[in-house]
């Protein structure tokens, strides 16, 4: 039933093209989202150039968050569409839902990010023609984009007229973020739409322009603007002459007042922001027009070529598959998070569809930034300094709820937005009321899991300065807000933490859940360890660091609460009897239900068809495993029969609804020597997006299952893990998987492991590094390889 | 090239519906708008219920105008939409534009506004179904709309799944007027969307229930809610077998807190008004359901029968287009116009879609009042009482630019807007740069054409207790504004009135237009006259109303300048060689343009794609005559010779680009015996919106244009003027026309005309009333028929 499959391809494109091979208009939302286009500073969907009834079409520039109206939450706004060119044929629009469709493919290349789409059409009233439809954002030039599109008809001369420009009605599913702009032509041929945020007012200019080509060079071409609400385009109206091929190109750029380069973003004043990205933008699209598609396309296969040649990965397994499903992931890691600015995180949906409205979740730290961690540690700072700007907002929230130090919003947008949860969301289906969403309110686990990833990349990336600065006062300011959120009770004489969600999301308003107690005990241990050691530093940063901090965030305070709570914080520990550690506070006391036949539907939360809220929270039923995603985290606090034990409990028991779920799975099964199942459950999470279930990812790829993929082959196949002593490299290969093959930044060290059944090799391009491999702790010599 | 023709039907029928016989989705506006349905309270484009590309799928409801931005100015909003209901035939979409269509047509009856669609169509995969379509918005119950489609297939059994609701997604172009909604299932049956604009806070409250009829009884059922972002539906999915027919019922509701019987409009707490109209809808969607459609149907009928029993027009021609045409005036005319409601206006495009935004023009008193006045006097004196209340923003507006009295807006909308007319357009071809709107700023005219249409219709209606707490005030108060208004040139030693722009708009920035000096001084003479009148008056209303004006408009003052200014006034006169008068200074300066080639255009305002408007102002052409409009108004200015000339002088030059422009030209055609050209432009005004141009109407009928139908062939054919004296009915019947048949209130008498080219036969169900008849005063006795 799926349209979407994967092409060998031949030579060089071999594993590297995701195709279309049908059209099928109920089915838009599976290649606009997949085939998403973007470099971290915008993102576009695939939206087809002609326009069709079920289309979403989006663009997306990172942090331009808009807030409609102040009953909703803030949101990236979908800008004004430079991608739509309108083609009428002897003026009868072109549409692939009219006529007869004699070939059709559209494939996404991941070597260059290029989209390319070749149909040969017959029109109704019998005239057949040929497209070819190609379609670049460039990842070298992170403010252009460029279509080309091939028109030639193969049975009659044709008359043809082009409508193409820019288009400020698009919405957010009817929510409408941009005030209409200022529409102007320039010398008849360069558009621009300036138009602003309504809220946040932050100005955005979008520019395109044409270029026509005809095969011969014989080109009489009749052009006409039109201007109307909210748009601004340009009719092109010429002939073609059959078999001739007219070439239409259209250059289009965005900038807006949130750009980074504008001075470092210390520009403030709303007009001079318009008056610069104005600039810009008029001498960008000058350029982009001189220079044509083609040398657009040429900087953008550079800036990839150089991409794949640091980055690529290679699984061999007997399913090629695998291979393609693992680059898709790079693609998209590589296209959803913005390098140069550090003011920005990365959307549950990144920048390719309005689903969770580009907001950022416990996903960047615990599913995406493990991948960046060990590929450009840069990336992995440059998010957690996001973080880092955040605390405004999560000393806003702690305050708000009577806490402590820092807790971090469920969902997070621009740096001083705190908590942008949503309160409601559809309506419950029993009950026919709006559902409200617990998340931003109880969901509180994310703090725990900032602090923990901030240690992560310390211990990764060995990097003092940012803890001095950032690292420090984030794991500190999060413990203090444990600390303040622990509650006493008198009876059983421990602290605890009631009334929470897990990562489970299906059971809202529990206590003691196992990930967040175990988590946040982390977090406070961490806290006091490190207190230690800075108080007692010599070392200039760390002094300084102390010295700022001391006072500021009352750590004596807080080493002090530590020593007096940690130890008494309730921690679930193991059923003496069946060795299962319960999810939560009475856990055990839920009825089990048989949810194989959920687990078979190829669509999620399709339980929520069947059952209520309130009914699901009756029974053993989990979106995701709470304990596997610590058993993860945190690889040593239990020995490995209990956490074999508890993996199979929880699994049976899990409906793997939520797209972080099968790759959690997939790792901690590699951990516990279970490659079948962790194979299994590899494939499963590259199928959150490329599987057969075409709606799914509708309102956008699943980014942090981009992570996921990665995390499932490196981490899980390949047995790479951050233990608090060192980098471990303990590979646990599945049968089927011949050879793994994958970069690793740790430390100075650039290494390159090639795993086998028989052999792992490790390249080391860097500085010499001590890692624990297989069990023993040997030295990687700066330009050496290592065997065994 | 068009689809749309009329059918004489059979019988009953003959001559009452409008058909389009081509399904093109390249102008789906077109019938769009000339099938809108409503009552006045709402209108409803006629968008297919599948969804398509190109439509435009608007619903308006008077009076509820908004906001989106502080930088745009009020309209009406497009409300969530009800209309839409996909059906999937095998799990695809029924579209028009896939497959094959065997038949289709769709019809508007005007006898009773329901729109029928049938539809045989052959799906891409080679199933045969028939569909028939049909709607209504009720007549009877103002706030019901029910659709109806049944669905039959042919040739083989399919499965259906049909997906209706409410929709609240959509926008006027891209601006989202509506703040996202409470959305509500209740019962599993009644869809709820409770929703408010953004600015101006009013909330609107829409309802849909489907009901679901298998022919053989036989229907298995499955429902499955559907809540989204800004949506709210139902699937439901059941088996049909080849040639049984299932019926669907769609039925819905629209309250909104701006509705007339709220308290009288007296609930001003937003809260109580929500409540209020929650607790009506949901009682309303409850009964509608119940009835279902044939019920709501037979009462919608019943009031359509009784509108057309007293208001049907006759006009007998060679052409029976011109009967239909007439009635499709009329039908328009009845559903553009809130008879319950004196505090909204009509705007330019009634309720029929986004153009000019739901605001009412000067068109309202010249060109649809005296429709009303004539038939249905009760609606004319609410329209004006709409202005009375528009005061508060005349003299605002006056105010505002230094004048004393009122100055009405060019454009208003909501009562206490004031101007609401943009201040920029569209951008200029030749410049790039966008126009700038003067007609806000200089186009005054309308305040005189409100003090001329009140005094019109106490002329036609003898309403003394308007006069006495309306009428005056208005009078006196435009009258005021003129006074301040007017300019001493002291080279010429006369008053002026400079900087304006008079109906011609393709005139901008002209010193003494003719219309507007005239009109200026009609309204000042008449301000003087009403004033000594009631200055001396005893009556008890008069002698009041003296009292309470006096001092509050200073008329003491006023009287003096009157003295004063009046004759000093500057007022075009013939040239004396040509006899011709200068539409402004300086006409006969301008050049001579030969403008027969975009006069055959069937497109308007074709000159703007050739010459810049600074070009245009250089030339003799007009977009509609001034002069012509002046001697349809004040017929007694200049003799017939003059008249004469000047009309032919001046239709040379007039491109007719506004819709308002060839049925003046018909009225004063008549008027001067020209009846070739009078039937002539006849025929044109009614191709306003029924001619063979696909996309003239596709941003809403043109009201005016409606009331301009009626002008011409009942104020012209049939002769019929209020003059100062009295009322008169001298026909000039076209050679073409028959028969004429209409008819016509007169103060208390109701009358009854019929015209042939032997005979005036006047009926006369009401009082006896004095008329001037072919130029002779008669009395027309109650109850008696009077032949000449």
């Amino acid at each position: 039933m799926s349209n979407i499959n994967y092409r060998k391809g031949t030579g060089e494109l071999e594993n590297w093209l995701i195709e279309e091979s049908v059209f099928d208009m109920r089915y838009l939302g599976k290649c606009e989202s997949v085939f998403c286009q973007g470099n971290g500073y915008m993102g576009i969907r695939n939206a087809l150039e002609e326009s069709y009834v079920t289309e979403t079409r989006n663009m997306f520039v990172s942090g331009t968050f808009n807030k409609f109206h102040e009953t909703e939450v803030t949101e990236l706004p979908n800008l004004p569409d430079i991608t739509n060119i309108t083609i009428l044929i002897n003026k009868r629009p072109f549409s692939l839902t009219e006529g007869k469709i004699l070939h059709y493919e559209r494939t996404l290349n991941l070597k260059n990010g290029e989209v390319v789409r070749k149909a040969e059409w017959e029109s109704a009233e019998g005239v057949r023609i040929r497209f070819v439809f190609s379609r670049i954002v460039s990842l070298s030039d992170k403010h252009a984009v460029g279509i080309q599109a091939a028109v030639t008809p193969l049975s009659d001369d044709i008359e043809v007229e082009i409508i193409s420009g820019i288009d400020g009605t698009v919405t957010n599913s009817g929510a409408q973020h941009m005030v209409e702009g200022e529409k102007r032509l320039y010398d008849g041929v360069y558009l621009e739409y300036i138009s602003e945020t309504s809220e946040s007012g932050i100005p955005v200019a979008a520019y395109a322009a044409h270029k026509f080509q005809m095969q011969d060079g014989k080109a009489e071409i009749k052009y006409l603007p039109i201007i109307d609400r909210r748009q601004i385009k340009l009719s092109a109206s010429l002939q073609i002459p059959k078999k001739q091929t007219v070439i239409i190109e259209k250059l289009a750029a965005v900038h807006t007042g949130r750009d980074v380069e504008l001075l470092n973003g210390q520009v403030t004043d709303k007009k001079e922001l318009e008056q610069q990205i104005k600039e810009k933008g008029q001498a960008h699209i000058r350029l982009l027009l001189e220079n044509g598609y083609e040398v657009l396309k040429k900087e953008n296969d550079a800036a990839w070529a150089k991409f794949w040649e640091e980055q690529d990965i290679i699984i061999e397994t007997e399913n090629s598959f695998d291979q393609l499903a693992i680059r898709f992931a790079l693609y998209h890691l590589n296209i959803m998070v913005n390098k140069e600015d550090k003011r920005v995180g990365i959307g549950a949906k990144a920048l390719s569809g309005e689903g969770y409205k580009g907001h950022s979740f416990w996903d960047t730290e615990v599913f995406l930034l493990p991948y960046y961690l060990y590929t450009q540690p840069e990336v992995a700072r440059n998010l957690l300094e996001y973080r880092y700007m955040g605390l405004v907002g999560a000393r806003k929230k702690a305050k708000e709820y009577g806490y402590e130090g820092a807790m971090y919003p469920w969902e997070a947008a621009w740096i001083d937005d705190g908590e942008v949860t949503p309160l409601y969301g559809p309506a419950d289906v029993v009950t026919g009321k709006p559902l409200k969403y617990w998340t931003g309110l109880i969901e509180q686990h994310i703090s725990a899991d900032i602090a923990f990833a901030v240690w992560q990349y310390y211990l990764a990336a060995g990097d003092e300065e940012f803890m001095n600065r950032c690292g420090y006062e984030m794991i500190f300011d999060t413990a203090r807000f444990w600390l303040s959120r622990l509650e006493w009770n008198e009876e059983e004489k421990q602290y605890e933490i009631n009334d929470v969600i897990g990562p489970d999301e299906y059971k809202e308003h529990v206590n003691n859940n196992v990930y967040t107690n175990y988590l946040a005990h982390y977090n406070i241990l961490l806290a006091g360890r490190l207190y230690d050691e800075l108080k007692q530093s010599t070392e200039e940063g760390k002094a300084e660091s102390f010295k700022r901090l001391e006072k500021q965030l009352m750590l004596e305070k807080m080493r002090e609460d530590i020593e007096l709570k940690a130890d008494k914080l309730y921690l679930p520990k193991p059923d003496e009897k069946s060795g299962i550690i319960p999810q939560f506070d009475g856990y055990f006391d839920l009825e089990y239900l048989d949810i194989s036949k959920f687990k078979e539907s190829t669509q999620v939360l399709t339980i929520y068809k069947e059952l209520s809220q309130e009914q699901i929270n009756q029974y053993q039923i989990a979106k995701q495993g709470d304990l596997v995603v610590l058993l993860y985290l945190l690889e040593d606090l239990f020995d490995e029969e209990t956490k074999r034990k508890n993996y199979l409990y929880y699994e049976e028991r899990t409906l793997h609804d939520s797209s972080l779920s099968k790759s959690t799975h997939s790792i901690v099964a590699s951990d516990l020597g279970m490659s079948g199942q962790a194979y299994e459950f590899y494939e499963g999470s590259c199928k959150v997006d490329l599987g057969e279930e075409m709606t799914s990812s509708d309102a956008g790829i699943h980014s942090a299952s981009m992570g996921g993929i990665w995390q499932a082959a490196i981490q899980g196949f390949g047995g790479v893990r951050m233990a608090q002593d060192g980098l471990r490299i303990a590979p646990s290969m599945p049968e089927k998987c011949k050879k793994l093959s994958f970069p690793l930044h740790f430390k100075k060290a650039v290494l390159h492991i090639t795993v086998t059944h028989d052999k792992l090799t490790i390249q080391n391009k860097g500085k010499t590094v001590r890692v624990n491999v297989k069990g023993k702790e040997v030295e990687l010599k700066e330009g050496l390889v290592y065997e065994c």
